[in-house]
């Protein structure tokens, strides 16, 4: 972050997951309800996902008074409660997990218990931070949605206005098309019978957004919003505005412009709203391709780093066969992080 | 950068463009014939590109002493030799350039000549970075090559092995078939005869990457990496590995593992060489999607700010009808930057 | 920090204080017995401090498998067991606290109850961090040692050779002259007799500095521990090497060279280790002033900020009459986390 | 800087000194004869100083235009015009310069001629980024001012009401007393007649300062503007508000409080203007001690770092016998910076 410094800890099945904010406005109200409804949205919806069922009570430790960030750090704490205590296998790492970088990059000190620190359960934490910052843009009207625009081969294809957009996330899996949603399911809940798993893309955009956003070259809104994109595990692809400008001509994909009525406005956004890196007021627009999550229960040849030996590996235990849908809330509170603080950084640079 | 730090300046119609490295390690060579011969490649190809020609003198303002580096802040300067003196309108506003987001960020005080800080013309002064980075990572034979796999609708499907993808780019327009490659330079042709533009796709690859370089969460390989290509003007999309990750299964797509006469093998790379943020070693693969250059001679609808009317606008003089491959030196470099500076940061962590 | 970056949290009586450490290496074993004695060390002695007992037990939230260091991020907490439910006058600010600042810097929403995020509370977090800073460089045989050098106008002029000075701090009160010291005490149990306070000097040396720390200007050994130091209430001035370097000679002052037996030596060391910002491997000398402790029993004039009125304050309740003992150990934990990351950061730098 | 980010390069003997800033609001005025002024003040004074006449002309290479600033980084240099062609013996360090330690941490690759990176030279660029960022106090009124307290033994104790002092500082040699002044004068003189230098104290104010400047702990005014400072050459202490406040009793030193007329007052401001790093609206008062400057005429023990044999050393050529007066410039510089920056973070964090 530029003015807002996050500090992210935890680990899947150690003590708990937590987040430390720094240079928060002090006087801001905590989203206590908004904070329950997104973690609630982040967890597992039974149907098509995992039957785990995490209660991610969110313990406030700093930062706050009688409800109020108080300008002082803001440190808060989700305890893992609900760990099985299961029969870790230290040595044996699961393909296309971090178990093998991390083992490797902190010489097999790394807490290998559930993935450890790389745990996907650390998304819960952004998800508060997310409550807080989309509190601070809903006062200034900045609103962020999302829709799930594929899962694995089916695609939501249809038009959505992007107000729509905006109030589509109800539930937790949010696509524009009752038909194509079926799709999906369908789809995911076929994965999870036979033991396999699937990917997606989803759009995220941000409506109402200021002008002027972003700062020339590596703190452009794209480059930003991007770093923050791939922090999130499964995320391999991210894009701006139109995913074929590559295919198009300039004369076609160029977003020309008119004033009317003293405004001035784009005609089209096939730019998703940054120029430059600079926001220009148009939705912020962006696509996030997600692999299909690699805990899956098919037979699949890994190693024992441990005895140094060739493992068939068959995960047991409860898995995600879809981890789109979960991933909306924690990429909405990037993306929210984001704005608030491009925004703070752009008032700082007004004398 | 974590460790190398980068300041970045200039503009298209002032005095030069240039940079400041801090933090690189004394005694480096600078490596002037690379310099010269990646500045040749970013550099318009009469074929394909703007009959303009760009001199490209670097002049080593401070940090080297006989050609060798003297550990403080190595600063040099690219000066604007070849300056038109056009007629510039200062109000009228380029449709998809960012010369409107730049008028509304700085107030109209911002320097229009040109596309002034955010011309492409700053890129000449990052393939300088470049060429030191890759002559760091070269003595640890890590070695970075880039082809193009697309122009409009022309996709280079063949396979390449990567070895040899790393020696493609002699000429500066690196394609695998060379019936593609044909094609590709046909069309960019067509659209410069049609004074339109086209965009398309480039993949760079990192060979003999390093295992355990990116800090989890937000300084992650593709986090970071993604966060400085964002940076280029044109490009609108990245994304690592298997472009395809969102269609596959888990089963498909899990990067599975064994050991071989005590190495440990990935048996495929569809992760792009990332798992967690963190490297695996095997090749980096990077995908970066490029929109059509905005700077076309056919009519565009446009405004002047400065009188708040409608114009129609027709860009007159050089512009290059496709940026794809001259983006290929800068991409290349800013990835060379993000691997010396996280080889650094991996080291410093280890006590 | 540079490659170690800290995030400290917590409030005199919220929850608790604590700290995340980023970028520790991983396999570090926590130093869990220095860090009771380091913490024990910093609590009030009963003779010349409060007679408040804190208990100061350190909950590792993170970070930590085993009792080593993980690589992830490092958080622990210590809880506030002792807090006196006080029945805080919220509008009334004390003199020369931070209760009047942090109201108007935080419009009224500081957690005002005990001083809040600005207590000395907040040092036991620091001195954990020293724990297992100093423990690090144990490993490479760097020592830091303090002594008291004067508590208001009781001086201690006794020459100590620097090794002794190390191993000084048994008692938490180190001071080199056994008279000194009776006096110091004596002046000290004296104020609080009197309900008043003092302030003094320490002295903090580092034995076996390695070469080469530091980087010119910004992030010079100086200027990097001084910054960490005035980050302690209390400390008003910070100095190196000989403290009245302003009223010498320079042909007295210098440090001149000289090689012995292949090594270079340097004849003096008024330079206190640091040479334009970089460390010359001779002990680093740091002067520390410390200001009278601002809680007093004395009337005082002060003012109700919600009330709007002029107060006759008398303060009541425990209060230290001197915190410059209870400062050597935040003033040791942070010089050595500058020492621990400065080398961090020079390693990094080497290719 | 946490807003204005500044890149500092160049060498005493190479092309240029220079420096680039970041983040400055577009549409400032570059204070060009503010510049020219504030340069003069920091060149030598015939009378106390060294001869050498300085030409620093400053060369704006980017981000102003029409002669103001563009928003995009700002970067300028000043070429060493004046360089007379030193037969440099590379081997032989001067002691208390930076010679040895340069050469030691670069393996011997620093650019030893004249202090190179190290030297003195580079303050001229910071007077620079000084004028800028005192035009920007300067339309909040707020007033940067400094006096010489001390040279040598010669104390200059005369009581000035600060605003005086803020328009002292005429001719470059800023003292209260004019007989204190002719005495400093001679004193310096004479260490120039005997080929010695003398080092002195001098004190920085601020006057109509902002309240609630600062972050808690390591962002607090004190510790920035220490860190700042202490990159200055020759600075080896620096200390806020009364200098003596370890030899007060608290109830001496408080600063106590008052309401008059709905303004809240402090009846004295022995903290500088400083309470918790936070900013409390009274005058920032800083006190800084400055070692003899280390080039001498006097014969003095030393090394040949090439050829590892001792030497007995004479430095000849114009060497300045005191520094005191040439670091105010320096030193008000990053003190306006500190103000700039922290006004500017400290407006980003109000939502």
């Amino acid at each position: 972050g530029n003015i807002l410094k996050v500090s992210l800890f935890g680990e899947s099945h150690n003590k708990c997951v937590g987040l430390t904010i720094n240079n928060l406005p002090a006087g801001i109200k905590i989203p206590f309800e908004e904070i329950k409804e997104d973690l609630r949205k982040r967890r597992s919806k039974p149907e098509v996902s995992t039957t785990r069922v995490e209660t991610d009570e969110v313990n406030f430790l700093s930062g706050v008074l009688d409800g109020l960030t108080t300008g002082a750090p803001l440190t808060f704490v989700i305890e893992n409660n609900n760990i099985k205590s299961e029969d870790y296998n230290k040595g044996v790492v699961r393909p296309s997990h971090a178990d093998l970088t991390a083992y490797e990059k902190y010489n097999g000190f790394n807490d290998y218990r559930g993935g450890g620190h790389f745990s996907g359960r650390l998304t819960a934490a952004i998800v508060v931070l997310g409550s807080v910052c989309k509190a601070l843009l809903k006062q200034k009207n900045i609103l962020v949605g999302t829709r799930i625009t594929q899962i694995k081969d089916v695609e939501d294809i249809i038009d959505v206005d992007l107000p729509s957009l905006v109030s589509l996330n109800l539930d937790g899996f949010p696509v524009a098309s009752e038909v194509a949603k079926e799709n999906m399911v369908s789809i995911i809940k076929q994965a999870r019978e036979e033991g396999d798993s699937v990917g997606g893309k989803i759009q995220t955009v941000v409506l109402n957004m200021p002008k002027g956003l972003g700062q020339p070259y590596f703190m452009g809104v794209d480059a930003y919003v991007s770093s923050l994109l791939f922090a999130l595990g499964g995320i391999k692809g991210v894009s701006f505005g139109d995913e074929s400008c590559f295919e198009k001509l300039g004369s076609q994909y160029n977003d020309q412009l008119r004033i009317e009525n003293a405004d001035i406005k784009y005609l089209t956004n096939n730019s998703g709203g940054i120029l430059g890196g600079i926001s220009t007021g148009e939705p912020l627009i962006i696509n996030i391709s997600i692999k299909p999550t690699p805990s899956i229960r098919k037979l699949q040849k890994s190693i024992d780093v441990l005895s140094g030996e060739n493992v068939d590996l068959e995960l047991e235990g409860r898995h995600d066969p879809c981890i789109v849908h979960r991933l909306i809330m924690p990429v909405e509170a990037l993306v929210a992080f984001a704005i608030v603080d491009l925004m703070m950084l752009d008032k700082a640079i007004r004398w």
